[in-house]
């Protein structure tokens, strides 16, 4: 049981700190290698590696199995080959597995590798049916079927309706283990019922009471078990009018629910009402932090996380598809300014400018759309305000042009004041500015509204295209008035 | 109790769908005013609204105060005091705190105005001490005084530690309320205490045992008082190894530890070791939230999250000084090209082609950024593994620019391919892109590395940074380079 906020930190520091030290005492030893005989060298070489192991061992053995996964994500792929190389064959299954769950994907797999075939069937077999659907993609195909051949005919029937739901559904995110209890029993039934189990599932708040053909009927929170007479009956006391998920239902949904209830956890049921498990808060807690974590990585053009430490190869194959994307739409408002070569070969000026109007309605833009993805995410948008909301996005944008178009066009005035069209300059600089606004909050509306009618992610590459508009109507607007102004 | 996830949803869709057909009976009603005698027109109008504000009531009484909370902030402001000025005077104190203590701040502030002081001051008493530390910010302060003054000697030091506690801090977050046992105790006897309460304090899932002077000894979690025998004591089963926090640690801290360890709650103890508070998973979710959300926002240059339907002068405040940052960085790099003028005149492509250069390395170096930004967060940054990252993220831009370099080069090739000094030209572009992308790489680690050293947050207005450094170095780079290419 960790102690405290910083044992994770703490143990990472250990480590690195004994693993820096070995690498020293290899050098040495290597070096004066050349100075012994052989046979002394390989019995101290023996000794310090040994001494230097169970020092590692003894940091690694009291962490929590979310830490030890930690301690491994943060250490470069030598050195977390050498401290998975001793935990691995050590610590029970259990341990292990959990470590499997808690590390990054990409982490993960490295882990997975390192292992033999036997020791993954006995981590694996150590899992529950839920969290073997969660760990089942990154193992070999040959440990599931060992595995579920192992598993009684009930848990198989969960591993399988596990691995059948969604990804991003609460049926993907929910665990079956849990207590029922039937509403015809008093609560002194119920507390010597709960007496009989060595431990209650992990994060039982409330017991959930169900028929003869386990439809929920109501939920008995611990809470009300505690503060009750135990003579009073299960059906006097328990809610009847609970908040109940459906498996299909989407974890991010969810997810707001728990956050605005706080709920510790909830009833899952299937589409004929028959309680099929629980989601709980710990849960949750992962789907927020995914959700959040992802709407970062795709906003910056990144396909997935990455491991700290994977290859160069690997790490720019991730960035590759949206910087492609980028050089793309790059291109092409090149192409814009091209088509102007004429006028900025006559007024260069022109040149040195157009960044400013195509960069600043760039950022207002990305300000309303964080706004708007913001606001769909927590479903404040409804039909019945959309109108009102861009009305009043489109004004802010107006007031922002004219006092930042202002600003611009004094800037160019000033800077190139000696200049026969300094006026003209200043006027082309004052609207381009003002209309490009305009467009960065049009486009910055319409792109999560459009993706989202899609039925895709809202923030999924959305500055990609806002950047494409705002630059490319940046050039456009802005070399297309100063040719206008200046023929 | 709210049944599914989209109960709030359809309860704003009621709602909407209420004040629409409103908006259009009193149309209606005021052209028929002409027509019609008056005193019939007010019966009938004033027969209306009453049937009206019943259908609104009935739909918003049945709601959880997050729900209500909820359904305000995403109407616009008129529709909003309609609602609220049905709610506030028939709530109880209890569930309008609840209301406003679930309001985005804008909203909240907005909702606080149309209450009188009386009723503040009912809300305010029906509080416990860490809800209205929480809410004292938004309340005026003669509530406070006279809330304060009607306070128990123990609620109001409640009241003042809370207020004391720095933004942030587990102390600041922590709620009061928990139970407390002694050792020496049975079970049993732990089980009849628990039964004097009306209810146990939200999200008790263990109790925490003290010694006289308050010395957190242990915890006994509900789990192991249902599952053992009632005659065991409290000193045989307490946990004695437990997982604490201080009210000074940092709460995304204590969040991270939560989401490690999945805990529902946790003690708070001061500086003496005398327990004072416990820390909710339910402030957890919050603190998430929270913080995924500043970073969002932050990132896109705003200074903090706006009602939805805020005056546009206001949002247009709200923005103006990350773009007026920007203006600033934008015209630095207008005066970075304008310093090449004289190049730019006599290869007028250079200005179609020099976007791309500080565009792509801009991106690249965003997701360098963003990778760090989430490492830093999660802990995994430590001095022993931050030259690996550096050169690792290094080698990924020189491989991105190599490649990404290449395509830029033979665009610019193809394009020009008449142009006498095609060739130059395409040398130019991919030395640029190469160089820029190592510019991107080093900007996007040096920044946030040093606003974290600085103790700032490592994501604050660091794009504007990075887009500063990637624009005006692209620019220079490119521009600087041709010069000496063309001279």
């Amino acid at each position: 049981m960790p102690r405290d906020p910083d044992v994770a930190q703490r143990a990472l520091a250990q480590v690195q700190r004994l693993l820096h030290r070995q690498h020293i005492v290899q050098q040495i030893t290597e070096r004066q290698h050349f100075a012994e005989d052989d046979a002394r060298h390989e019995l101290v070489s023996r000794l310090t590696h040994k001494q230097h192991e169970a020092e590692l061992r003894a940091v690694i053995d009291d962490l929590h199995p979310a830490d030890i996964a930690y301690v491994l994500e943060a250490l470069p792929p030598d050195d977390r080959a050498e401290v998975w190389g001793l935990v691995a064959p050590e610590a029970d299954a259990e341990t292990l597995g959990e470590v499997l769950l808690e590390a990054s994907e990409a982490v993960c797999e490295s882990l997975v590798e390192a292992l033999s075939h036997e020791r993954l069937v006995q981590i694996a077999a150590a899992l529950d049916a839920d969290q073997l659907a969660d760990l089942a993609p990154l193992l070999p195909q040959a440990v599931i079927d060992e595995v579920t051949q192992s598993l009684t005919t009930e848990e198989r029937e969960d591993f399988r309706a596990a691995l059948s739901f969604e990804e991003g559904s609460v049926g993907a995110r929910m665990v079956f283990e849990m207590v029922t209890i039937r509403d015809d029993v008093t609560l002194e039934t119920v507390l010597r019922y709960l007496r009989l189990f060595d431990e209650l599932p992990d994060h039982t708040d409330q017991v959930f009471v169900i028929d003869r053909d386990d439809h929920l009927k109501g939920a008995l929170s611990l809470n009300t078990l505690l503060v009750n007479d135990p003579d009073a009956t299960v059906a006097d006391l328990m809610q009847t009018e609970i908040f109940t998920l459906h498996a299909e239902d989407d974890a991010s949904d969810a997810a707001q629910a728990f956050e605005r209830y706080d709920f510790v956890s909830a009833p899952v049921i299937d589409r004929r009402g028959r309680l099929i498990g629980r989601l709980t808060v710990a849960e949750i807690v992962d789907v927020i932090r995914e959700e959040t974590e992802e709407q970062v990585l795709s906003a910056a053009g990144l396909r997935e996380e990455e491991d700290m430490f994977s290859s160069v190869w690997e790490s720019a194959k991730n960035r590759w598809l949206w910087l492609g994307i980028n050089m793309g739409t790059a291109f092409f408002a090149s192409r814009v300014i091209g088509a102007f070569e004429g006028t900025i070969e006559r007024i260069v000026a022109l040149a040195a400018l157009m960044p400013i109007v195509a960069g600043i309605a760039g950022n207002s833009g990305n300000q309303t759309m964080t706004l708007l993805i913001r606001s769909i995410a927590l479903g404040q948008i409804t039909p019945a305000n959309v109108r009102r909301l861009m009305l009043k996005e489109l004004a802010v944008a107006l007031a922002n042009g004219v006092v930042w178009g202002t600003v611009a066009a004094t800037f160019a005035v000033l800077l190139y004041f000696s200049a026969p069209y300094v006026l003209k300059l200043g006027t082309v600089m004052f609207m381009a500015m003002v209309l490009n606004m305009l467009v960065g909050a049009a486009v910055g509306m319409a792109v999560p509204m459009l993706l989202k009618k899609l039925g895709r992610d809202p923030a999924m590459g959305s500055s990609v295209l806002l950047t494409f508009t705002t630059d490319s109507g940046g050039f456009f607007i802005f070399l297309g008035l100063a040719t206008l102004f200046f023929s």
